[in-house]
């Protein structure tokens, strides 16, 4: 067969079932072929911020990797952005970006650039495809290496997609995690037997349901508090699981918080650090006193190794019931009145209903919302991994794609929605579930927050064009509608609530603004 | 002064007023001095491809770069596809990447990425500022290489913009073209007088005014036919301007309107290949026994080369009046009753006003534009030079704050509207007059072309779901009014004509849809 169909049959045996896409001539070959090899769904994003972002979305709630379908060089850099929020959420992706025929490479034509190059800025694995031969060990490749939590880049010339590549389907990947160190697994008990107050520091698949499992057995054992990363990747939360607090944004507040800490277990996580380097202000949130431990690497299974971790502490098995679980879904009310940031985190954690998947990227209208929902009823919830605006729209896309029976709420700040906005068109396209919450303030107001940690309180003309988006104002029903999504906008608590409501109750995406002072 | 008000004081002195910015924390020095100094005019995209673009427009029409200013690597990463087209189009641009705090670097925080890397792929000058004191240096040395037509990108970390970096705004840019190569004039003169029928390819600043009037000169004594790229930069066209033709896109087409020719002299562009490489079809459009001469390589003076080569051919001075020129302003009539694209471009032909700027990216709706436009009143035009998509709007934007006395007409394809429809909102705030005719046909057709050409005829359901963007269909009219653009859609030529009569008889951007089967 073909090295376009060789290809797709063996990322359908690799275990891809979705391909987010926005592909040109380099990648027809292999669009042909979605169709001709069944069990591949292709989804159009009109951007590919879209496309990687939805990626991001799929790979973190399933923990396996959509296809992306990248058209050549500037087809993978306007997927970078969202790629890198994915790098640093540690989601498997595997993008295939269609290239050049190989003997047309040298003449320059106009589209070509340096993929390569591009790949590498935000992939743990990247290969140009050498013959149609190796298609498919490629392809086998991409998928094994994206498993470990990372992004994996294959390019495939055109000649090759479109020339013989004979019949064999590798379905095997490689994949295979080192072993868990086990001495270090004991030292860590040690270490949390005789600290005086430890914290676990987790971020990675063990944030799911069954890491936090582990983690309450331990707790059972070892009184110690639970981290995530400010930004962490995707968290079961409320219901009866264990609470895991974030790590402050703002460094002050983060080194206070963590001081009080003598050990710090790092589990998928890394060491935290602040944000952006603030003059005179330390960059890693620990001081140099505090122990800090690793419990493993990222080739290393997080959660085979904090199952040791249980067992070298002699935990004993996970035995919560709903019931007795230390936390138990707290009755919130919805308030009344005009909306504020924290009334409108209120309602929304008041209403968000169990089960469902919330994708925040509120930035400063969102402060209250994650302790907020500490105890609500059981949902997952993402956050902006890679710091990089414009996550939001497309990432709960992917995560309704992978998710089809849950709703997703997406808490957007309307600066960073601007960014991925033609995300709505795809969610009305596939009639997902997903309720896009507009922190409608008109403004990039992290960059005013910011001025005023610098201390500068003046706002010249230049300052406040970059700054205000409120000139013209966005009409965000206009905007949602024009892509195919109904939409409202809401001044008070009562209205959100309503409109909320109505969006839990009917299928297919809405779009609600929340106009904020 | 500190490093960044440094920075902004050797960009006014190096003639930069003009900045597209999306900022961060990592740029607010440079954003508080653009405050701080007067002199450079600060425009917000909401999305970076809207700078980048926006500085490609405005570079294209008037030779001297705007600064792009931009957040980070994923800043710059959501820049890219449109300094590729840039690249391409052989812009100057001063790219400014803020970046994380060089103490902070190690700590690799989560926004942290390959600047360099990213930057070098699109880039023809790079620079990492290694201190406060050599900031003027750094900005001087971009502004003098981006004026070779070409990006160049300066990354500042966040400490230098803060620190004391003296007092020294170093004005002058190094900048000096290599000397023309006379023998090399010489050659030419000699070939093209024994050539049997020779031809010119021309793109870059040749391809303004003064080039055409140089190239008219040469044409009184070298019967020769004038050519650009199919995706040429910037040209100015009509009135008694002598005719310059496109290359074809599709090669068979190209291949045999070139193959006439026994000699082509390439001035400031390259010998013509194909878009993409076709199976079995040659990819340079010339054969090798036609005669290729280079008058000139990107360091030297294209019109300086021109002026040298009519001299070296004793042609007479310009003299081309408006009356006697072998162009005449050509008396097209609006056609009638539904559009077409044929009719959507007679219409827009006929009534393109003298001076105005036409950015082109209809991509398959426009294919009669051009022809039909060679003897209209005299205008200037840019194409989408890189071939990624997304570059009319942003491009319209930023010509139109370059010439803005002059009215912009960007014809532009929905598919690529979508990438960068942001760009609406800053032509709303900034109340350019651009008036945006969408060619609305709902799809990505030229990947239908280019399955037709592949002989496949047959569409699966993954196909269409990657070609057609129907379902739900953009509302262009809610789409535009939601960035705030007055916007109207249109099913006939007479309807065509009045809202485009209209809008250019007002100040500030309006959308039409021109409704297309």
């Amino acid at each position: 067969m073909k090295g376009a169909e060789l290809l797709v049959r063996t990322a359908t045996a690799c275990g891809i079932d979705v391909c987010f896409a926005n592909a040109g001539t380099t990648e027809i070959p292999i669009v042909i072929a979605l169709d001709v090899v069944p069990g591949i769904k292709a989804i159009l994003g009109l951007f590919e911020g879209v496309c990687t972002g939805a990626a991001d979305g799929y790979g973190r709630m399933l923990g396996r990797p959509a296809m992306a379908l990248l058209h050549l060089g500037p087809g993978f850099a306007n997927g970078i952005a969202n790629l890198h929020n994915a790098r640093r959420a540690q989601t498997p992706i595997v993008n295939v970006i269609g290239e050049h025929a190989t003997w047309h490479i040298p003449n320059d034509p106009p589209l070509a650039m340096d993929v390569d190059a591009l790949t590498r800025t935000v992939s743990g694995w990247v290969r140009r495809n050498g013959s149609p031969e190796t298609v498919s060990r490629d392809l086998a490749d991409a998928v094994g290496a994206s498993l470990f939590g990372q992004i994996a880049s294959l390019i495939v010339p055109h000649d090759h997609q479109l020339s013989e590549a004979g019949d064999k389907v590798i379905g095997e990947m490689y994949f295979a995690y080192d072993p868990v160190d086990l001495s270090l697994v004991e030292e860590t008990a040690n270490r949390l037997r005789t600290a005086k107050k430890p914290a676990l520091l987790v971020d990675g698949p063990a944030l799911r349901r069954p890491g936090l499992e582990t983690l309450a057995r331990i707790q059972q054992v070892i009184p110690c508090d639970l981290f995530a990363p400010t930004f962490f990747s995707c968290m079961d939360r409320g219901g009866n699981l264990p609470d895991v607090q974030r790590i402050p944004y703002f460094p002050e507040t983060a080194a206070s918080l963590m001081s009080g800490y003598d050990l710090v277990v790092n589990v998928g996580s890394h060491e935290p650090v602040t944000f952006f380097g603030y003059p005179g202000v330390r960059g890693q949130v620990l001081s140099d006193e505090q122990d800090k431990m690793y419990l493993c690497n990222r080739w290393q299974d997080d959660m085979e190794a904090l199952t040791r971790l249980a067992e070298a502490l002699g935990a004993p098995g996970y035995a919560m019931s709903p019931a007795g679980g230390q936390a138990i879904a707290q009755a919130l009310k919805v308030p009344d009145g005009g909306l504020t940031p924290e009334k409108a985190c209120l309602t929304i954690a008041a209403l968000q209903p169990e089960n469902s998947i919330v994708v925040e990227e509120g930035i400063t209208s969102t402060f209250s919302y994650f302790p907020l929902t500490a105890n609500v009823p059981e949902h997952t919830a993402m956050t902006i991994a890679g710091g990089s605006i414009g996550y939001g729209m497309p990432c709960a896309t992917g995560a309704a794609v992978a998710c089809p029976d849950r709703p997703v709420i997406n808490i957007q700040a309307d600066g960073s929605a601007l960014y991925t906005v033609q995300a709505l068109w795809t969610q009305a396209r596939e009639g997902l579930h997903v309720i896009t919450l507009i922190c409608s303030n008109r403004g990039y107001r992290i960059i005013d927050m910011e001025l005023e940690r610098a201390g500068i309180s003046e706002r010249g003309q230049n300052a406040r064009a970059l700054i205000d988006i409120d000139g013209p104002p966005i009409d965000w029903v206009r905007l949602a509608r024009g892509f195919g999504v109904p939409a409202a906008s809401v001044h008070t608590c009562e209205a959100l609530a309503k409109e909320l409501r109505s969006a839990l109750a009917e299928p297919g995406p809405h779009l609600i603004e929340m106009v904020l002072p």
